[in-house]
């Protein structure tokens, strides 16, 4: 296989309809590092693990928290589901928001999960947010629902001009038994599904390049054994094509391989990072500290077009 | 894990649309204690458990008991589906009605039980009631089909300005693999998944905190065991945010007990009670002694907000 | 437990809408015995079990002969269903028409049965029927499939002013584990449900009070061994609130068996009876005959509000 | 049992709305024997059973070869499914089109069998057709989901005066263990219900009046053996009410026996015959002939209304 | 069996409703070959297989790459999905869009496929595309869905007067035990389904007409054995009726092959060819020309009515 290349879309470039242009513009030129990067602060853990993912610094239980991160830290946004905006963004009128209008809770632990939806684009619309985020299930029985359910989202989000953020998650046996979830095959195909049904952004996992993940895939996948993080990185960024990519954080990890992983997606032509426990899991100044440690590094990869 | 702390939510300092802050400030302010907590009176107990839990006290097999229970024992609202609604409230324009818009028997006793939707948001403003509430399960296998017909009653309820009182039940096999259903594990991600789903009050039962409960939760939870009845109620109000918390009475237990249950509650931060078979399984002047003891414990807990 | 007391709703006491009060002030005074009772005739067989019931009178197969039979027993109304209301009531403007909008077959028989809805209130409507009929089973694994199903047709009989008659039918094998489709736990049970769930009026079988029945139902229940049958009746007349109260007739009994029937139930407060193989299984003059012998009993109960 | 008596309906003698009055004028006196008797050909094999059926006769493949007999054959009407009409009725605008609004193949043979809408009474409209065809199976688990489908394309015909012709077939385990699906208890119960969900015409097969298949059903069907085909037939016809009565063709038998059939047919009351394969496995002039001779039966059983 | 005739079908002697005339005259005479025959090019597999299907040629990861192919190898159209068509069309105007509008993936592999719809014909509509795309599984026990699913789309187009492109699939364990899904008993099953349910144009595979795939087909495929693939090729033409036929490509072969298969596709009266893989994973100048070689046999199956 030949040297992988992939490039980081630049919105001056793409093909969009007014409305998403002019929201996707907040979000990349109007807000957070504004050159065409992303920072995005999202808190869905609530619904999808409970409350005890707060335990390690309580006053996350408090959306206001996260908000006022995203504010003193220069966040692109902050991605939550319905009832907390509704409660809670009526004073930070400043941060651009993300309205996660699917989700489902970790009881029971299903293998053919479905991410529910629970708000829809009028809400989003109505409540002024920038883009709407989606949790897309991959490889799972459950597959044609979630399809189903993601057009009618799709449909909306054409209607008004709102920009789709897909959570593209590869999941259920098929999957486990190909190089698992986070496997180069599986984030990789998920990557590609997202776009072609109509992402406009897609956030996803670091893949998996060691030999175990890429022996268990398909063939075209084992001969790839041997590549680099940042190779395996990059293929996934070139298929999402002309979607902005974001990198997803997962639990808590050190200063020193959170940086790492963001150097490597930058790297590798993606657009930004999500990250949520990585960040609010922190006191407010560290949370602060380290995103200002993300900006840096986004500093360098922005362009010039704002 | 620090000292928890909870606060009974103002509906003065909450960001509400002006229909939805209208017909709380009714519940709140212009019925029962009007002093900003909250005393409701359920009878769903005919469609929940069927007529046997009127043996005990025959009159309140007809609905026109409770009512007039509420008139006299001065309470916020009274909560009722809408078959009684429509042949009982003519005679009571001054009591204020939550429409219970969903509900289910107790036969067949499912394990994936769904609560089925029989009334609308709009039967809700057709007979003036100040709310509806909505039965959730959550931790369900057909959590998907709960969570999607919700989010439709929640968006007619936005339309209309109807604010939305959430019974917050856990239930399933694997709730009871991880605490049980009132084991605080449970309790508590039932508390913010109905917040962040847009609840806008919230009902549930006081926390287990025993051992056994906790132990058998994810080991986030198992670390607090020791911790008091109070403060588990406190991480429960905590979890619903900027709701109202409602706490359920449950099946009748001894006036000490229950006036325990009040002041442990309110001490919490909860915003009031919401009792049926404790009050109506009465002689209606037992009834009516009792509500009087419980409105002076929310007396004790008001604000001058009014 | 106390003496059961239970009344016969009268419509003028009622809070009923006006196209409602209009079309039951029909059925009850304008039609049949006019005093505020009722004598329904059913031919919903030919659906439910086929056209083997018409076998031991063939006459019956065609429906004009029960229209007849309606008109000459002077019956307060007839109920079938649309095939049969757009091809026979053409020439009976005279009798009024229950249009019972759903049904099923009796194969395959199901442990989970659902009567599927087959026509609309708007059908009704056009066909000028004074009220609609609907089969609820209570206690099948179905029930949420049937609640939704007949908030449907509740809401649209809501716009329209349109009587709602229940069937209400304990189904189930959890039924049948508790006192059986017949005893009086379930019977008590679906009267209740009907009610909350917004029926005008119910229909349901005479309640067993036998000691097996009893014994079998949850203990409340199995602690009113020795019962009346006329007290288990009046149990199951106050379940149904202010809604009217129809006495099956179920499969073909001799006539002073029938009589009695009508006697206990009317004692106990029902408003009427709904018969049909028990009278159109008849030749038609002895059809007439036990018509006559019925209203004499009914005309003892009647109110005079007409 | 007493004599079976049935009657052929006469158009002039049903309440029928206008425009299904008017439709099923065409069919009845302005095509075909023009008599008030029926000649129907189908093409729903290529559907129902695949090209194989074509086979005996390859021009029968091209839709124009049964246009062709249609119209040379003097048929009343032709049945065939959406594609087929859309391609092939611009040539043909002399030969009434019933248009077949569902459909299934033979691939998987299910135990629970479901004929799937594919054209909507919308199509037959915008295709000038005369009446619409459906398939109903009688007595499979899937009853529900036909009762509900069928109530739409009812509701639907209904609103633009379309008559529907119902394919009354029983099917399942349920039908196969009480005399199978030709069985006299079989056909006769699908052809009542039929009729009482809303059929105007309804299509069966010639129940079979045999000692095994009448043993085999219900008790009552029982004591039935001995009757005659004509018997059988008879009690059909009486089940259809005022719906008219098309006899099925079934596979291909020879002259003699195809002429004794639509003898018994009509003889029993019997408004005609829907045969297929009978007609178009034959080549072209034979096919007419045989149409011919069916002819003359039917000139012996037409009325003079026209 | 006589000698099958098939012939293809000329748009100007079609019955065809204007909007879809014209669209179809773009297709057929407008682009490509121009002739009244098809060269499509289809890029689905990046959903339907995963990105894999790009490994032996990078390039073809980007849609540009088959865009350009499109345009410089003449290309009557290109297919793909919702996706890739809102982020590459813009710049090639000039290319046919035929939406794609519905897919599944590769995992999880079910033995009762749904191809589920992720776009609409009012996308399509929107996207100024001259037909869409849909799969049809036809076999498998979701057939039900699958034949509402279509119905739905088929009448939007109808609707909107936009041709309907078939992908025609036999799937499913009922399919393998009769020949296989690409035996010729399946695959002529399909197009007569497909064109019956209303299917423009149908793509299909070139069916197996070997010995053990007839011998596991009904009776009447199995006494085909012995005919060669251009009379199986015929057969499938002439099941689909005045649909115009389009060869599936598969995965890659070598060139002879491939104009072999050509050939005896048009020779039997195919409209064109659907070729991806076969194409795209070639480097562009190869890529181009095959396609020229595909031109000069088409060159020969035109007609003149453009």
């Amino acid at each position: 296989m030949a040297t992988i290349e992939s490039t980081r879309p630049r919105l001056a470039d793409l093909d969009m309809p007014v409305g998403k242009r002019a929201r996707l513009h907040r979000l990349l030129y109007g807000s957070g590092p504004a050159n065409g990067t992303l920072l995005v602060l999202p808190i869905d853990q609530g619904l999808e693990h409970g409350p005890r993912d707060f335990f390690p610094n309580p006053d996350s239980a408090d959306p206001d928290y996260q908000l006022r991160i995203a504010r003193e830290g220069n966040f692109s946004g902050i991605a939550f589901q319905i009832g907390i905006a509704a409660h809670h963004m009526g004073n930070f009128p400043d941060v651009p928001l993300v309205l996660k209008i699917n989700g489902k809770t970790e009881i029971p632990s299903a293998p053919d999960p479905i991410s529910s939806v629970n708000a829809t684009v009028e809400d989003a619309v109505r409540l002024g947010a920038v883009a709407i985020g989606y949790t897309m299930y991959v490889g799972t029985p459950r597959q044609h629902d979630d399809f189903v359910q993601f057009r009618q989202v799709r449909e909306a989000a054409d209607r008004y001009g709102m920009p789709v953020i897909v959570w593209a998650y590869p999941r259920g046996e098929a999957i486990d038994k190909k190089g698992g979830r986070d496997g180069l095959y599986a984030v990789d195909y998920a990557a590609r599904v997202a776009y072609e049904l109509g992402a406009d952004v897609i956030k996803l996992n670091m893949p998996k390049v060691d030999e175990t993940s890429l022996r268990g895939a398909p063939k075209e996948y084992a001969e790839l054994v041997g590549i680099s993080q940042e190779e395996g990185m990059r293929m996934v960024v070139r298929s999402c094509g002309r979607a902005f990519t974001l990198l997803s954080g997962g639990s808590k990890v050190g200063d020193e391989d959170l940086l790492e992983k963001v150097n490597t997606a930058m790297n590798a032509g993606a657009t930004g990072l999500i990250f949520g426990r990585n960040v609010w899991q922190r006191p407010f100044d560290e949370a602060v500290g380290i995103s200002r440690r993300i900006h840096e590094v986004l500093a360098q990869h922005g362009d010039d077009a704002a």
